[in-house]
């Protein structure tokens, strides 16, 4: 049984709250898995951390830098843990969930932090059998730098996690992953999975698409002239191309609608500078501005700035 | 007559050089003209600057400063100028070439900053007439700020300069402003008018449409989630609105073709996102990597970053 001296009554109730874990496993000790890990340690949890990859390499890096307390190349030993973090990239997430669903014990928390939610949340529910409990998450904390080199304890605070519990979703379990960013210094914000993919295709799959197109539709000679406003623009072009691959083809319908909605406000302006409405092109600008200078007023508020 | 003791034959030909200028006028002394002026001293110019304004403060902070020797309201004292640069928002154009045409004297060089070429071309050759030289410039300098409060010497050094000569375009005149920004340290890249506003549509114009449209698309509520990446990617959206009021009304033809182009690459992506075209999507990212990362190796080599 997994809980220990604390089994009494369902295997709901049970689940413990995160100071009182005794094993927590990371799939995937990259850059943010390695800084939750990093995180956790520094918050003071007693937890024993479990580190679990396909490089040795990375393993032992996550190790060495106090991250994990222990590392394997096979999930066998993930049975042990209270609470699993999928922290490998999504198109992971199938064969991992899979395999897990045979290791780990009843009552088992498992969460992950993938950049769509739908599908995880959907393969989730056809691989982990109850008494497993998933509760999705979206930390939104990373750089465009990849691995466990880049890993720091602070890479999460101040920034948004986003948890997608469905009605099914356990609430001990949601608590224990809510109190697991929370630790970590995240804000959360709580969406369903549904919600979660067609916001996030608007504020972050649909801009990155944008990138790459405004990068693809000039030729190296014209990029040449560019001035710093156009790096900014495309900066998150040079992502991670497995991560945006995996990203995308993981919320289709959520970004075909986006770049609908983009192509009717692009359509609009077509319009007004076709038919030279020059009050309708100031307006659409000052919209714009005035939500973009409240977005960098907000921000500065509510987050850390960088990273 | 303009040229003094140097006019000997067809006026064409009495166009100084840059060093042997007596008098230069900047018109609208702001964040660009006031650095213009302020980078000339520095580079050691002799010639007398004078600075046209329609704000007594701007002019009076502009002497204050350095970058102008004398300041006026009114535009009759420009006639003594050799070299007239005109760095008023585009939307002044007209009337201020309109009057310049009726007080410069023959032979005087006026080039101009904006930001489109095709319609300050137009207007230049529609209001000035021979044997006034007109020569388009656009020096891709500036920053989010505005206004003579930000200006210093060093704002054009090592940025782009697009000169838009066309065929009926005096050598001496070119010659004389290509020299003007390399004094002040500007890479010169030479197009026609047409190149010009074709190429800025995609790099610049189009990408700050998208910027204002990424903004537009989601609400306030929703923007709260959004991290780092999306400030970046939308900052031009904060950009000034008349200045870019200005820029898309005087270059129509070649905004709409770069939206259509845009449009083509965004149905190209939904196509392969609804068809679950993985291979496609990824060689999309790919490419855009690629180019991206070029692009940002390339300016760490040839300009400054930043501003």
């Amino acid at each position: 049984m997994l809980l220990g001296s604390n089994t009494n009554g369902h295997y709901r109730d049970n689940i413990l709250k995160l100071q009182e874990l005794q094993t927590i496993a990371i799939v995937g000790p990259g850059l943010l898995g390695g800084s939750i890990a990093l995180g956790l340690k520094a918050a003071g949890l007693e937890a024993r951390i479990l580190g679990f990859g396909h490089r040795q390499s990375s393993i032992q890096k996550a190790i060495q830098i106090g991250a994990i307390d222990q590392g394997y190349l096979d999930l066998a030993p993930a049975k042990e843990a209270q609470l699993v973090i999928l922290a490998t990239p999504i198109g992971r997430f199938e064969p991992v969930l899979a395999e897990l669903a045979s290791i780990l014990q009843p009552g088992t928390v498992i969460t992950d932090i993938g950049s769509t939610k739908r599908y995880v949340c959907r393969l989730a529910r056809q691989l982990l059998p109850k008494p497993l409990h998933f509760v999705g998450s979206h930390p939104m904390a990373g750089s465009e730098k990849r691995g466990i080199d880049f890993a720091r304890a602070d890479l999460c605070q101040n920034a948004t996690c986003i948890v997608t519990p469905t009605p099914s979703t356990s609430k001990p379990a949601l608590r224990l992953v809510e109190s697991l960013w929370q630790t970590l210094g995240m804000r959360l914000v709580t969406l369903s999975p549904a919600q979660h993919d067609k916001i996030l295709a608007r504020i972050s799959h649909l801009p990155h698409l944008i990138a790459a197109a405004l990068v693809n539709v000039s030729s190296r000679e014209e990029l040449k002239i560019t001035g710093p406003g156009f790096l900014d623009t495309t900066r998150i072009a040079s992502g991670d191309i497995n991560l945006w691959h995996d990203i995308i083809t993981s919320n289709p319908d959520a970004i075909n609608g986006a770049i609908e909605a983009l192509k009717r406000q692009l359509d609009q302006i077509e319009q007004a500078v076709r038919s030279g409405d020059a009050e309708k092109i100031r307006q659409f600008l000052a919209a714009a501005k005035k939500k973009r200078d409240w977005l960098a007023e907000y921000r500065i508020k509510t987050h850390r700035l960088g990273s």
